[in-house]
Order: structure tokens, then sequence, then C-alpha cells
């Protein structure tokens, strides 16, 4: 059976102008991302993350931004789940952030490298203890036979490991943009779409792109 | 300046169990789907898109899904836009669904083909006036000089095609998936995944992730 969901339809009537944008993409960011908080959004930190293998197979999947700052977008992971292994053999990876309440996208392209071990442990330490104990205990993206296996590997890890310490196959990355895109959605489909891309001289270069 | 968000952090308290999941990953869709349309989810349909270029550069963007059958999904775009232009050299995409207010993500691969003229035509006769005219208009992805370029074509297009019909150059895909993957948060981060694979035969092969 079809469905079809032709009368699900916004119309963005939130934004009705966009003259006032930022020289500077992170500042923009930062601006839109608290604008997002601000009105109320569940999760406004989760943004779309998609790799691709060397031969262009992409694969998505939601992530949590934890820190920005003006070197990148910082985020944590299994080293050794998918992402990880297209991240191995393809570092150039895209973000998207959709905060449907402000009606608005920032999409980021950029190479992603791991953090330091030091920065990696530091949030380690503050995640709640279910966190950091699902961490140590599941091989994440590999295949697992039912969830009787994760359970038992807890138990058995907290009767071994009382600390929580980090294991070496998990820990941070950072995303370096080389072009971002801030999308603003407007009435009639007419949106707003404004692309910066780095220069060789790591300036930022603004243009409009047709909606 | 630094912004770091490692104290927002959601607990997944609203699926404690997932142990009912369909064996046809498409029945497994719709109902999640209804669910985040009844959970009054905003824009239930809006899902991340990635493309990748033959080399393996990701990009992604939100569209909104208009029809699933059992052939795909389906959704409509300029067919000179980056993502048309991605598509012609790599046809294999990935989509992402993910729905807060539901706590779950649908992941999906697959390879995408345009869809019919006459079919193309049909959405496009039962679009608003307004967003027919953009699409018309907009040469999208494109750099433009400024908004009064587009509001310009806008009235000039009026003048001289008052049917608004489909132009040639916009109109209709659909993604024939070969793999899903459904994700439910659960506490203390162990959540679930089921991967859905095609199998030669055209069976689905379901198995369990680590999260």
């Amino acid at each position: 059976m079809s469905i079809n969901f032709q009368n699900i339809r916004t119309e963005f009537e939130r934004n009705k102008d966009l003259t006032n944008i930022k020289t500077d993409p992170f500042s923009q960011f930062k601006y839109w991302l608290q604008d997002a908080i601000d009105a109320g959004t569940i999760d406004p930190t989760a943004f779309s993350f998609s790799t691709a293998t060397k031969d262009g197979i992409p694969s998505s999947r939601i992530l949590l931004l934890k820190e920005v700052d003006n070197n990148g977008f910082y985020f944590f992971s299994n080293y050794e789940s998918k992402k990880a292994k297209d991240l191995e053999e393809n570092p150039i990876a895209a973000i998207l952030f959709f905060w449907a309440r402000t009606e608005r996208q920032v999409r980021i392209v950029g190479k992603v490298s791991k953090i330091s071990p030091n920065k990696s442990d530091d949030y380690f330490k503050i995640r709640p203890k279910d966190s950091q104990l699902s961490s140590i205990i599941s091989p994440q993206s590999q295949v697992i036979e039912n969830r009787e296996f994760l359970e038992k590997r807890k138990e058995e890890e907290l009767k071994t490991n009382n600390e929580l310490t980090r294991p070496s196959y998990w820990g941070g990355y950072c995303l370096q943009p080389q072009s971002f895109e801030f999308w603003q959605g407007a009435p009639g489909r007419l949106h707003y779409r404004y692309k910066y891309e780095k220069t060789p001289g790591n300036e930022w270069n603004i243009c409009m792109l047709a909606p």
C-alpha cells in the first residue's frame, strides 16, 4: 500500500526576511543554535552526521554536538564503529542541523580528525556512569545476539572496573569546516540560502544561493 | 570563544523496550512515521538526504517525503541542483529520519532514480501556486545576486505562463532501499538498533546491532 503525505506542508512564515547575516560563520551558527534552544527545540544539539566510503556510499546518523570553537565542531564516538571506519578511509564528512521550530538548517562540510586522548578523557569523566558503562561494553555497530549480551557485559564490567576509565576505542572527533550553508525557510518556498566558503587565505567568502 | 553543550542530555525514557519489530521494513517505517505524526512532531516527513560525489565528498540537506510505497521513498527536486549533480555521478544515497519526540531514527541507504514525467506532472499540479512558481523561476543551488533577482523573475513568469506547467528541470525521484536501520533511544545509552538488509532473493535479513 502506498501512503502519501502530499498534504503535509508547512508554510514557513516565521522569518520573512534575512538581511542581517554575520561575516563569521561560527558566530552565525552559535546565534542560530541559541535561537533554537530558546524556541524550546527538543535535542537542539542533535545533527545528522554523514560519512561516505571512498567509493562514495554515504551513510547518516544522529550525533550530539558537545562543543564548538573557532577550530571546529566536536563530538564523540566509538572509534571502531561504522562511521569511524568510513572516516579512516575518507575523512571528509557533512554535518546537518535542522531546527523545525525556527525553520532553519545549517549545512557544514569539512575534514574530520581525532582529538587528543586527554581531551577525550576530560569529556568521558563528566558523562553519567550509565553512559560511560555503555561506551565500554558495547561493540558499536557490530551484530549482537540479543539484549542479554549487553546486560551481561555490563554486570561483568562493573565487577572489575569500578573507576570506569575511558577505553582506547572511544573518544572525540573534530570537524573543521571548509564550507557552511545557512538556510532559512521563507513563504512560497523562496527560502534564504547563504553559502560560506573558506578561501586559500583563510577568509570566508559569502554568496547567496537560489532556493 | 568556545561554547560547550555537555550538559544538554536527553535521557531516553519513553521506550523502555522494543521487542515487537515487524518483518517488513516498510510496514515498520509507516508505523513509526504515524507514531511521530500522532506525537505532534513538526515536519514529521522531513528527512536528511545525503548524496556523495563519486570521490566520496558527502553533502546533506532536508527534503520532505511525499510518498512511500513498497517500491521506495518519493521526493521532488530541481534536476539541476547540487544533489541532482551528485546523483548523476553516484546514484547511491542515504535517508535519515529523526523524530526527537518519539526518540527514534530510521536510516536508509539505496539507489535513486528519476520517476516518470507523468508522475512528476501529477504532483506538480497539486502544489500551491507559489511553490510551483518558485520551482520554475529559481535556478536551485546556483549563485544569485540578490533577492530582487528572484522577485523579478517571478513577476516576469506570471506575465507569460498563466498555467504554470512543470518545467523539465524539476521532478521526482525514488530511492529504493537496500538497507534500513531502526534506532530507538533507551535509558543509559543502551539504544535499540535493528538492521534490515536485502538478500539476493529479495527477502529482508534482520539483525540487532550494538548501540
